[in-house]
């Protein structure tokens, strides 16, 4: 790994392997209100990763239940209206109780009500970070042509601009997730090229992605640092799955065990982050 | 192999090849409205044969949304007036955009709910194809005692005079699943012979294969066709898992991977279909 | 072994071996009104003892499906008020048919609602069993300080006495699982060492052995040796497949396929039951 060698060790590199140790010490409760595809998948990566996930979207005690927790995760990757405003009451709490907020915009670009859900959970609350991938991002930027559907049409670099811009509007950090993965607050920039393309052929990555920063968050109060490491903990469990997977199935299945067994030093040196 | 050393390989197992191919080239987006249980299956599957999933239930997006997908998948697995109503409206505007329509009648029989809304459903959409198992198909055509919940009472052979009788009374191709299954649509009756005994042992084998088809739909204009098509191709993964599983999880995740990794060729080759 | 050498074999071991096979050849309808998080676990681990799983939850259809059912198993992972309404009517019809019903109160303590909810349903239902985790058993007792989300802040041990207090309230058998299950009615006491801590790591392992325990209730009328055999036949099933795993997925995927292939004398001579 002559990039290891040759260069320094990125700063983030270290806080990465520091946040994973607070992860699997301190097991923060991250609340997720998420799609129904993913629900099991991100409950399962965050135990992996050390925390302790719960899921509750009843209007009648979302508020109650963000109160016990350390982060929240927003995914709208299934919505409807009563889901959104429960979205939006437990980030009214959330952010009265200064808790970080994950918003994954899942779809947005692709209808009407995916697109305006997003920019309002956007503009009502204080997020700490939108993830979404190239489409998304530009959707809420107004611009592009909408999602595929939850699949993005366009590259992360062709969104970067667009990325800038609606953090700053937003005041928000935006991770765009791709084979480079890119997270920026319209000043700073980092890049996070760890990752495997079969990634892209399992559902839920992305979500994964989300519930992973909102864990991070939850130790880490610098929200490009906790995406950062993330998503580079999160790119090095599918570049181990990868060496071990016969398709998609057996890759998820190691992705997820990798996120469990991979050590805080092995994380240090394998992570490629640079900006 | 005697059968396809004896036997000239079947018209549409060539077919088969080709459509797989186009599958992957074309990645169409399949919109589903389906159940709890089998989401994330669902879509990963749909991703392991190259396709684009996407699932999105509210009433207020669903008419956007299949607007921008190659096919409709509905299935009432754990449904509620609600998402019914949202199949409707969707499968409404599938059919005015030309669009193909799966409909997966689960646990028709099993209760008037279920029972009523597949009814419905067939009787104000134009569907392309209905898939079941033997007792759905009965209890859809007014015959037979019910499912036990969602899985068969009744064999593939049994229900075979209904499947004919249903496909002519609905102008809609049927297929029934089981350990051969059956596609017909009254006069032209094809049989399906891939498969293992393991694919009764996984939930939402049956809703899988329903996906399948809707996903070949989009490639592929012929229903009786694509239906035989995705199955064989299912089948074939199942009969490549089973060589591999110590059990049903294990089963279920080496025929992901085969979804994923089977060949046009290989697939041409290991078709039994008939008829 | 020598436990099982020095010690006679637990009367309850060779009943797990009579009730696994029973299991295996009835297959009784399980009816699950449940979570979202956990549907496609419990129904692959119902199949995988030999079960027929169904999840349906519409208030229009819940009391014809559990008419066809062998046992219902209500668990408020994500609960609503109309769900809950759901699970309180099929509840009743269950009653009125003398069918068992477990109750599994997920996250009771960490939420007015979830606490409520489980404490209405016990009241109002005549309940077979509840199985819970220390932190849910306290709080259905009205004791402790409620579960972090959905774990636990307290060992087994600590809510023995509230578990035998609340049975005898109740007058239902109450089950807290944990490194040694506890199984009782407020004088019978069973305890169940069979298990690995890796099943803590995965999400639904307690959902999973509510859903056992509901199977076993179809073909076991006495819900302390229901429990006590489905608690060990899972807790051996996780043995098996920490002997495999090299993570927790790799763990789930090898306990599902144990489910599926361990023996009858096998699990007689692996139970560690005791009391």
């Amino acid at each position: 790994m002559s990039v290891h060698s040759v260069h320094s060790v990125h700063p983030l590199a270290r806080r990465l392997a520091e946040n994973i140790q607070q992860l699997r010490q301190r097991a923060p409760l991250v609340h997720n209100i998420t799609n129904f595809v993913v629900m099991n998948l991100t409950a399962n990566a965050l135990l992996a990763c050390g925390a302790s996930p719960v899921m509750a979207h009843a209007r009648q005690e979302v508020e109650e239940m963000v109160g016990l927790a350390g982060a929240l995760v927003l995914n709208i990757g299934t919505l409807t209206p009563e889901w959104v405003q429960s979205m939006l009451a437990a980030g009214q709490r959330a952010n009265r109780l200064g808790l970080p907020i994950v918003l994954d915009p899942v779809g947005a670009g692709a209808t009407s009500l995916r697109t305006e859900s997003a920019r309002m959970l956007a503009r009502d609350l204080r997020l700490s970070l939108v993830r979404g991938n190239a489409s998304e991002v530009l959707a809420m930027a107004g611009l592009g042509e909408g999602a595929k559907g939850v699949d993005s049409r366009h590259g992360v670099e062709e969104a970067a601009q667009a990325a800038g811009q609606l953090a700053q509007a937003l005041a928000t950090p935006v991770a765009i997730t791709g084979p480079v993965d890119l997270i920026t607050d319209g000043s700073t920039t980092y890049r996070v090229a760890n990752g495997h393309a079969l990634m892209g052929r399992v559902t839920g990555m992305g979500c994964t992605a989300s519930a992973l920063i909102g864990a991070f968050l939850a130790v880490e109060p610098d929200p490009l640092a906790a995406a950062a490491c993330a998503l580079s903990y999160l790119g090095q469990a599918g570049e181990e799955a990868a060496a071990q997977a016969r398709g998609p199935a057996s890759f998820m299945m190691a992705l997820l065990d990798a996120l469990y067994y991979l050590e805080p030093e092995r994380l240090e040196q394998g992570a490629r982050i640079s900006g």
